[in-house]
């Protein structure tokens, strides 16, 4: 009954979310507020047409929140699905194979930014939610919460969330933004990264200078920076920012030879991203370099003169973005404090050094033994064949442990995306099967659930 | 009489110079190309109002060079008149205080992308020639040559004054597009830096990452190519591409001794720029730095996401525009393939290099016991009241030492700018008393020049 429903209306599913991915919500821009609003009524629309009682947007200090409800019973589990309809910038634009933002099927995929991150998985829930209520088979109370600052590290839905825990009570959150082992394996994320995000600006001269009347005798602000980001990384891999390791949990020998079973082939991975050579910590095999371990990456550099041709200037500034990645137990505040002192103590007199702290995010834990858990697992196996594989992603999800601390519920990951998905990357996409199987696992949780 | 010609005409050469510096000939962005040929035919149209026999716009393969020429009698000395009509890039705009091709008058200045370098020292020049035909004094054969492709290494005047050779025969070529130590302190400017101008593309993974899926275990093309820069410049700040230093001309004690009582206030440099300390090779002072010495410099870097707020990429790519500039008796293309091969050496196997050679040109030594030298010393003592400094500066003129390979003739640099003028960025200037006490000496450099 679960695949017939999703047979006879698959295409008016991709029709609902072609008119989603043709929103530009791009929460980074401030020119594209006012798509944030098109994309919230229009997931309003969604809600109540799908069997919603009630659904409303919130206005926030920032983006606005979709809210919806349908309560079938009080005494039936509860369960609060969040999403976010917000999405990355989709430059650089002439990589795109197909315009971003006029969604397309190519080869069993459909290609647009948001495809998979995270328009289409969370068109998989309302869609989930609509099947059950048409088809009188919805065996739990069911709440939407769809954001518009996920990519910006949700700056405030957490105070929205402490203002309206009346309408947010649930028994566990259900979120498809995450990425499966493959199509033929799944997995379900138990454990996400932390992140901190931050801007640096070095200033040399007051004023950019004749590189050939001063080349020599002042310092190149851009030189100075690049010593500073050199020195962050030792031959080893390690991060040099003093005390960074030090809340860094140490994870047992028992779950790294876990860890090392999950399947990873190296020449593939290497082939997929163009690279011949990996790099990162060396004791550390290169699954755990990416879930295990903290990172650290410069996302964006710019000073001088980057126009066409020469100019021979020694600039005035440079700037970077700098971004970690944190695992438990370490506090992204108290790294953004590490790294202040440590970066403006190593930079010479020469310069002033700026530091402005855009965001962060702690890292989360997903127990294995919970029943929310175990349901999910009981739903990917009905579809998949095998049963999902625990396992931590690289990724950050910031709003995760603050939903754990405000509103007391534990987070389960269920995402059906693939590593070719290409998010946050020119080309991002989302395989159809993928999407439908999804609707179809996601139905059979709800069920799964409401039996534990 | 010279005094009182440019004070009955002052106000209309300053109108002749603003319509010169209204068009944006900006030879770096090829979006500017018909300004190009717009200043080209208001040159010609300067020359021929001036007194000039013939005046033409020549094409080259980039940029045109307006020539002319007033020959008064083959047996009298010819002097060759050479400036550019080209300009740099204005940005960054917010910086201007007026519009960059909007000059405007303030504190005794005129205030234009373009016032010094090179639109109001070259204009002196046809301004002086104007006044001696005018007046029945001119006493030697003048030719002009004014190209637009300086600020991009003149690529092509070299191979279009080897085609025309005949219509460039001189004595002397007389240059202005250099500056004085100040305004009461005249100097003429002896020697110039060589200069080499890369733009470098390091490039990782074959499109953006998600810095949270793969950060860790994938080279970070930012951090490895400051790591290559880190690299480029020791404690002692000596630059460390292997051979860099081989050919470089050791200053006899004696010059250095001489260099060290130019006058120079370290206090009021640091302050005029804007830092609290200075840079460079330990070993040296630093109006040595600047000239006896070459030096290496990023005038820009690019790459990831460079735009508002945060974007968790690890980016593909990363390029950064680098210079040097060199001193006797350094080769330009030797430099080049040095650091080229230095470049791709030092590159970790993470990534792929490439290198673009975007320009480059020799240094250049003009000795003190020229006649033309000396008749310049004369005139500028006439107008300033004390006898010129002989002074080497760190800039770069590439073309100078072609037009000495290709026509045989020296070049003399009367420059009349000051270090206040801030040629090559916002907000450049030119005293307006510079301007006119620079066509007076010009007047009288052509008197003595004729008697010597």
């Amino acid at each position: 009954m679960i695949e017939e429903y999703i047979n006879d209306n698959k295409d008016r599913f991709l029709e609902e979310l072609y008119g989603l991915l043709r929103i530009p919500s791009i929460s980074t821009e401030s020119v594209h507020k006012p798509d944030m609003y098109r994309a919230a009524g229009y997931w309003k629309e969604l809600l109540l047409n799908a069997g919603a009682d009630k659904a409303e947007v919130f206005e926030t200090a920032g983006n606005p929140v979709t809210w919806g409800e349908k309560i079938i019973d009080p005494s039936k589990p509860t369960v609060l699905v969040y999403g976010h309809m917000d999405v990355m910038p989709a430059e650089p634009l002439d990589q795109w194979k197909s315009p971003p933002f006029e969604p397309e099927i190519r080869d069993g995929r459909i290609w647009a930014r948001g495809a998979n991150d995270d328009k289409g998985q969370s068109m998989m829930h309302v869609k989930a939610f609509e099947l059950m209520v048409r088809t009188g088979t919805l065996s739990c109370n069911v709440r939407f919460m769809i954001e518009g600052e996920e990519e910006i590290g949700s700056p405030n839905l957490g105070p929205w969330c402490r203002e309206h825990q009346d309408i947010l009570k649930a028994d566990v959150i259900l979120i498809s933004d995450t990425t499966m082992i493959s199509a033929d394996i799944p997995s379900i994320t138990t454990g996400l990264r932390g992140l901190t995000y931050w801007e640096v600006t070095i200033t040399g001269p007051a004023r950019d200078l004749h590189s050939g009347i001063y080349g020599g005798s002042v310092a190149n602000p851009i030189i100075v920076l690049s010593r500073m980001i050199a020195g962050m990384i030792d031959e080893d891999g390690k991060i040099t920012i003093p005390g960074f390791y030090d809340d860094v949990m140490e994870v047992s020998s028992k779950e790294r030879r876990l860890l090392s079973q999950t399947p990873f082939d190296e020449n593939a991975y290497k082939e997929a991203i163009g690279v011949k050579e990996l790099s990162g910590e060396k004791k550390f095999i290169v699954p755990e370099r990416t879930t295990i371990r903290p990172s650290f990456d410069v996302c964006g550099i710019w000073g001088g003169y980057t126009g066409e041709g020469s100019k021979t200037v020694l600039p005035s500034q440079v700037h970077a973005k700098i971004s970690t990645r944190l695992v438990p137990n370490q506090d992204f505040r108290k790294i953004t404090r590490l790294f202040t002192d440590h970066f403006e103590r190593i930079a010479p007199k020469t310069v002033k050094v700026k530091v402005a702290d855009l965001h962060g995010g702690q890292s989360y834990v997903c127990p294995i033994d919970l029943p929310a858990y175990q349901a999910a697992e009981k739903a990917y196996e009905d579809v998949y064949g095998r049963r999902p594989v625990p396992v931590r992603s690289g990724g950050s999800i910031p709003i995760i442990p603050i939903f754990e601390e405000i509103l007391g519920i534990k987070s389960i990951l269920m995402g059906f995306g693939l590593n070719s998905d290409a998010i946050h990357s020119p080309n991002e996409n989302f395989s159809l099967d993928q999407f439908y199987k999804g609707i179809s696992t996601i139905v059979r949780f709800y069920n799964y659930f409401a039996e534990s």
